[in-house]
């Protein structure tokens, strides 16, 4: 294993444990509790779920991997904020797309040859690209990893 | 740059943002806000900063790159629950201990070369080494970013 090789492992380790992590965490709750604030007046878990989907869904145009499977939930759960808006997705329904998506994300991330991973993401220009080669896929899973992390610490306040 | 050294560099890039990151949640916050729960009956924000401050610090050690700075908060944040011992220090002495330890982290962070990081850490064996080569410097720092995002998306609620 070349050190490239054994740095793209240790990234997708890291995405792929965070996911298990956030799923542990997803079936030690209920539903019911999903519908509840993480901490008085603060977002509630079904709306991080939601933002968590959605944002994942993004990686797939951003990685250049194809369409996003549930375009109708960046209305609600990236551009508007928690609580201003009708109709969510019911808990099991978001459920349901956040077990897919997974599956999903780790056949495209399966597919991809060690040279795709350092390839440019689809937010930067080629010109750019040129002075700022980390811009490439692989970051795209470093960040939202990142992120995933952030609001899984908080959707553990809801055990 | 290599495709090894871009990997470095988008791993470091994600600590120092999430130091940066956690940063400005602190300097938003005030020391009588770090000692409340971060939601009822949970952690307090200064058990979490002393808990980041005790695990940031084992990176030393097991990044063979000296003593901890401040082993004395390895009972109080890492063994120990929060609301279980007397006498942490204040939330002012954290924020120092903070600042001080990421300048110092960085300083180390920065002397290592690019082979340095794929060496592997203190807690793997040098037989496991041979079949586990991701266990290294470099994932040290891959999971502590991790944690510091999980529990700076908790001190964020303290805002």
């Amino acid at each position: 294993m070349t050190t490239t090789e054994i740095s793209i492992k240790m990234i997708l380790d890291r995405w792929h444990g965070s996911i298990k992590n956030c799923d542990t965490i997803l079936n030690s709750i209920s539903d019911e509790q999903l519908l509840k604030e993480i901490a008085p007046g603060k977002n509630r878990g079904i709306y991080l779920l939601g933002h968590l989907i959605a944002v994942h869904d993004d990686m797939l145009r951003l990685m250049d991997m194809g369409e996003k499977l549930y375009p109708e939930l960046y209305e609600p759960f990236l551009n508007a904020a928690d609580k201003t808006t009708d109709n969510l997705p019911t808990a099991a329904t978001l459920r349901n797309y956040w077990a897919k998506q997974n599956e999903a994300l780790q056949q495209k991330f399966d597919s991809l040859k060690t040279e795709q991973w350092f390839e440019r993401h689809t937010a930067v220009s080629a010109e750019d690209f040129v002075k700022e080669p980390h811009r490439n896929k692989l970051n795209i899973v470093i960040t939202r990893t990142s992120h995933l992390q952030y609001h899984t610490g908080q959707l553990a306040l809801l055990k």
